[in-house]
């Protein structure tokens, strides 16, 4: 295996849109590892509707609303953040940057918003805890088959001040990731937070999921969320019976997401699912949305359709790439500064005005 | 910053459509201004999805209804103009052409209709009336935060024979320009009109939008209608109950508008939303509208789903570029030849039939 | 003006489709008359949609319906015909070969079906009937201002043997043929048909159309009917209440067609329209189809939607330009060979057999 | 004819996807035979949304399953296979690879699923047999014309072990295959199975069809069934009707396909005619689909949709023709694979869970 260099730049970064971040990161990280960050499973499909589909549904902006200086601060479990947006779990950021999740953390916490570690972190749970700087941090959850293991990374994660469990649900085994066959793509690094079971070094995503634990059921959300005494969110929702059961057996959020396209393809897109799945919830419980948001108008409209956060995942890590913690910074500012935009120009004046918003369907497709 | 050099033509040109128009037009005007013109916001979905809805309603042609010269005239406000095709204000015309807004101004009132005068035009009230030669003009007014500047402002409007304001209240920031930020776009040019709050030379667009009142509300109107004595539109309308509103605070008239895909991207196309608004409306008042008219069939249909007039930007400012005045009044008349072919092969007599006409809905999209 | 050289080939020619038709015709038609020939109005939505929407409606075959030897035979008005499908009046078929219409005559009478002859034609009534064969001809009527002219048309008309007058009722004018401006096309031959008024030679498509009639009302089918005592049809027609209007002016059928998307751009597909007319018409005089028939599949659709018989056009045009007669014949032959094929597939046995046969809509679009 | 030179490469092979597998069976697949495979009828629009339509209806996968280890067996008629993906009946395996029949008939028997062997076939029922190996062999039949033809080729089916007899109902032509004409292609190799009516070698498929019987009904079932004493399946059934006629004539199966897009363009897909279809069926006989299927989430979409068995057919001739009945094999184990992990992303233990799981309609296209 040749060496995996990543990209070691600590800069500022200029950002037009999330597109041209990706065009751009493309040329600093390995192919491999930029192959594994940006594709999906199968054709496709499923990964490009995310992103169309929030076309799916069209703003009809309000005028004259007396509003110079939108309000995008919200609180999730009593920490006030800067506004909805925040980090949703990507694994081995040290595939973008040398400094990985040291990195993408400190600028999350610059920017004061929640930072959501991987399990398939290539940095520790110290490493990235150090850079909270009194933001939250929550921790995403790959169960290993051995509860004594399992144990043991939650009374890491505490230690190290993680304020909620994420239950990924949806990758039990990985996806048909083409782009990864093609290049023939294993891990370069090590990941400590999972290294009671897996070392992740020269692995396929394929052998890193299954040495997971795959038989997952609302058993472990219980499991969880007593022996942590945190909220637990499932993430990949994207039924509401699923969101039900997860409530019902303990869950204290539901993320709904499709894993960004990279799971099912032939799938439905994570953001219409999202309607249904809120509306079942019944505001219960928070809900999360991730995949495909790629504008502050993305964010917008997750919001109106029932997200109370929302994360974005691939844009952060390009910016990882071309900037480090700046450029971490420099993403969430874009969406802020596009979220605030689009509050301005709708006529609403804080978080809560866009979740009573309705959007407009659209029936003439993408 | 490099000198500016607009065109200086003046000559007939020749149209066979709007969009080879564009075309031409970019080999004449500079390239930031040419950006900022033509340009739109973000992904540009909602630009293109105002020209491609005109399709979302597709003409049933009547045939045997004895015409052979339709007539296109018709009047607002007790002015009788050549037809409902009017000027949309559009900031700077200079960036076009040398002459700007007094070009543009005297080819609308040569063919016969409204001129409407941006605020942020690079000519002054009096230029522009100067070549009114009888015909109506209106005026778009970006609102200073200081309302003694407003009232000077209404003055000079009315000194210069100005017979009804319209209020944009779509644009209180300014969108997501990508265009203009790739090229670094600013105005290099002043803004007499408003000269008290905004010199605009070397300002981006978005200074330029923050000079002006950000916080308008439906008491906006009651000072400009009460002010002025003048009929006021409010500009930006997509909401029936936005317009009703508007109405009860006094407008004189509702103008249904997406700034031409310039601000929201994400947004519903404008001629989505005319019918709803133009229902509500109810005839209460007059309904004028634009975005992505390119076509006489577009004016046809504008009408056919509740518009009193429709107002064309982007095509007016190419045919300055390309030939002044005349180029301007080309312009017009290309939309007047379309319109009346339309009406003619339609079966439609004059511009209260069209207004009767059912369009039929197209259920396979653009 | 140069002088214009159109084809003299004759010969049988392959047909594998009729798209590479119109790429192989385009080699042996001078491009202002190819350009005349083969484009429409405006954007060419409509002349684009005309063909997609064949996809609107797609077919459900049937199974074990013991067939093996589908009967295409129709009649109409007396007359047995092969097959359904017929010539559509086409102006100036000199412009694609030197025989024009004597050759296209000949090549649809050698099949056995109905001719129908353009008032626009590049012959004369003489030398279209020399090649009748036995088999029905039938005229469209482009009007005279001048009813002695119409009487003198139709007294020629009639002394030739036709059987039917068409009323081309959507062409009051040219439609927005950008494709003849980009060409500066004017006509080279001459009309002898309607020579009584218009020469032809020199005049472009507008000037043509506009030394016609415009003022076309339901009084002219009463007119045509009384004076000729032939049925006439209706051309043009895309809505059921004009259909009704008609019939009861007289009309002797109802020839539903949108002139080949050449007359009005963002008008509904043909196809679109053709089973609601046939709905309102039901079955009082028989409907004739028109306007982007470019398979055996499109006639199958179009009589399963309500046509008694289904005209091509521009496929035969390019078929006269490649083979003369026997290009034309060829043409015929080949949607003969689709259609019965469709039949053979679709488990339908005869013409009556398709006009009761229900097809699926397609919400998917095109 | 030159002499045709088919692939004898027997080996494992890499599959990405079925159609990166297209792309490298056209270069070792002589032109006209790989034109005869691969291509369809006439603007292949149904070819193309028979793959489309998949995406017509989405997976709105399930969590919290308790799932780690899908099963994909099933059972037909008594035998159990390794899951419900089999063999189509394909003609002409030989075109594609010098063993033709002999080698994809063992990699199905290697992979433990179903055989259907073609009528047209280049290798006789005893060399397929041979590589049953205990597997079921299902036999599709183009019937005779002459009775004693049909009823000798069904003995010698039974006499070599066949277990159900496919009765082809939507090919009693052949479709309108362009590429076939473009090609000129006629078939190099001879027909063993139906030599006493067809020796298949230098005919046009036109021919070949015709030389069987068109002239099918309800009654060949009975025929077939009672002579035969087998399960027979109509294929090619994409109507309720259809299905109802056959069953109550005794068919044993329905077999849900529009032969590949071969036969009819402007056509339903076959996905999107499988789940009314087998509503009418009613669980009465097994369902069989085809048409279309080129991924796992393909298959499970059609059990979803209520096919009992999926049947694939040209990514199978690929893999013969890259690598004999190692490639076909492989090809099986790929489909294999992409429906366990569909299975286990879904959170699906079994194929009659599948069954039972809901898609959703997808209603923004393709």
């Amino acid at each position: 295996m040749a060496e995996y260099i990543a990209s070691d730049l600590e800069k500022d970064i200029t950002i037009i849109n999330t597109f041209d971040l990706e065009t751009d990161a493309e040329k600093v990280i390995p192919k491999g590892g930029f192959g594994y960050i940006s594709s999906g499973a199968g054709d496709l499909y499923t990964l490009e509707e995310n992103i169309r589909s929030f076309n799916h549904k069209l703003i009809k902006p309000r005028v004259l609303q007396e509003i110079d200086n939108p309000d995008t601060k919200t609180s999730i479990f009593g920490d006030e953040i800067t506004s909805p947006i925040i980090m949703a779990p990507v694994a081995a950021h040290g595939l973008a940057h040398v400094k990985g999740e040291i990195d993408s953390a400190k600028g999350v916490s610059d920017y004061g918003s929640i930072y959501t570690a991987s399990s398939f972190a290539t940095k520790s749970f110290k490493e990235m805890s150090d850079q909270a700087n009194g933001q939250p941090q929550w921790f995403q959850f790959y169960m290993s088959k051995d509860d004594g293991i399992n144990r043991n990374i939650m009374d890491e994660a505490k230690a190290n001040g993680v304020k909620a469990i994420v239950l990924t649900a949806d990758a039990t085994v990985g996806g048909n990731r083409e782009t990864d066959k093609r290049n023939g793509f294993t891990f370069p690094l090590g990941m400590p937070i999972v290294q009671a079971y897996q070392s992740g070094v020269g692995q396929t995503m394929d052998a890193v999921y299954k040495s997971a634990k795959q038989r997952l059921s609302p058993k472990d959300i219980e499991f969880l969320a007593e022996y942590s005494g945190l909220p637990v969110f499932v993430k990949g929702v994207q039924d509401g019976e699923d969101a039900s059961v997860a409530i019902n057996s303990g869950a204290g959020g539901i993320w709904v997401s499709n894993h960004g396209g990279r799971q099912i393809d032939g799938g439905i897109a994570a953001f219409d699912a999202l309607q249904g799945v809120a509306e079942t919830v019944n505001k219960r419980v928070p809900v999360v949305f991730d995949s495909g948001v790629r504008r502050g108008a993305h964010v917008y409209k997750a919001l109106a359709s029932g997200a109370d956060l929302v994360a974005i995942g691939r844009p952060v890590v390009y910016g990882l790439a071309l900037g480090g913690h700046q450029g971490v910074q420099n993403v969430f500012n874009y969406f802020q500064h596009e979220l605030e935009l689009t509050m301005q120009l709708t006529g609403t004046h804080n978080i809560d005005e866009i979740k009573r918003t309705k959007l407009v369907d659209n029936p003439y497709g993408n």
